[in-house]
């Protein structure tokens, strides 16, 4: 395997995007809640205004769909100027329900990947963002749950939060390895700390975890296009 | 101290109205909620549905005031028959959003009782249902975190829940007691894996919370008003 492997005892694996596809839901998600709203507002203005309380909410409501689904009402409602016919209220409602039943689907080279750790012994975690009761959803639907010793649902990544999770499962920086999607979430915060990370991205990716790889050394830290590559 | 603490060394507490005040601000807001949509639906009416609707979502939303919020609204949609005002959309809301910055109120005796249990070498636990982010930032602002060994923030309260628990911190059930002020919740599920269990009534209990405490036998099982009556 790849030296980047050496020393390390802990492999910690983020889950949206990186286990399983996540963020083309919420991409098709705000497709139709444009078309929804179209008598009220333009598609520029929608996304604008959406992704601007997305994050004025993430203090007070976290992240996650249901989330996700109060701030698509409050801008339907904003951008309507409480003139919003209640049944698109409802449809609204309906698009969020529907994230939350759609079905796990894995990602290439997870399954086979995680069977080729864990037959080296390297000890699984699953260190992910997200709102509770869905992830634990997912996990328990996409039939993972068996690979990992520990389940870290986090409700933010930044440096601060690895050093606790790290202290709470007593393992040393250098011995972690973090694999993720999220530049700014699974990929800095983890370098700044001291550990290793390897970085695969997805081909959607939120703006809000946006950031620029280029200016990383790439020390400690690997990009792959697949998951695979690292067993080939 | 009392017998019920014979060979315990780990013990768990419950979060919401065991430690802070929390179903009273649930009360309050359905109390706004029904003057919201008294030219809707009667008090009766939206009690009952409302509560129907929020035991319908739990497998989907989970516990918390996001999913309460969501709970609302659409009972304020079906209601109406799809002909709610929108700004009453809005002042829903509103309600959830004052809900999620309430400031801490701790219940009596808890600081003192955490010093006393701290004191004596028991290893704490929290140990609370409900929404990841919410439950995050009251724990934060109670000042109480520095108190607790391990927080586990679970998706429900059933015996396999607390079986899982137990097997991550390696206890045994006969050294584990849980405080708490749900019978259905906190005491009956540790009681059936071989725990015991320590049962504050709050005054409001929510509906879906409740169950007969006398068909419990009381055996590794105390019934207190206050958590101060274990050190007098």
């Amino acid at each position: 395997m790849n030296k980047i492997f050496d020393n390390i005892t802990t492999i910690a694996f983020d889950a949206d995007d990186t286990l399983w596809e996540n963020e083309n839901f919420f991409r098709d998600a705000e497709k139709e809640f444009y078309v929804l709203m179209q008598e009220y507002a333009t598609k520029e203005n929608l996304e604008k205004e959406l992704y601007k309380r997305e994050i004025a909410h993430l203090p007070l409501y976290g992240y996650g769909i249901k989330s996700f689904i109060l701030s698509m009402i409050e801008t339907a409602l904003v951008e309507s100027k409480n003139t919003i016919k209640p049944d698109i209220i409802s449809e609204i409602i309906n698009i969020g329900k529907k994230m939350l039943a759609h079905p796990v689907l894995l990602l290439d080279d997870v399954e086979p990947f995680l069977t080729y750790l864990k037959s080296k012994n390297y000890r699984l975690i699953l260190a992910t963002k997200g709102d509770l009761v869905d992830q634990e959803r997912k996990l328990e639907q996409s039939g993972l749950k068996h690979y990992f010793h520990h389940i870290e649902i986090m409700t933010d990544k930044q440096s601060s939060n690895y050093t606790a999770l790290l202290q709470k499962l007593d393992i040393e920086p250098s011995e972690f390895l973090m694999i993720g999607n999220s530049i700014k979430s699974d990929i800095i915060p983890v370098i700044n700390i001291g550990g290793k990370a390897i970085y695969i991205p997805f081909h959607t990716t939120w703006v809000h975890e946006e950031a620029d790889a280029k200016s990383l050394q790439k020390i400690n830290y690997l990009e792959l296009s697949r998951l695979g590559e690292l067993i080939e």
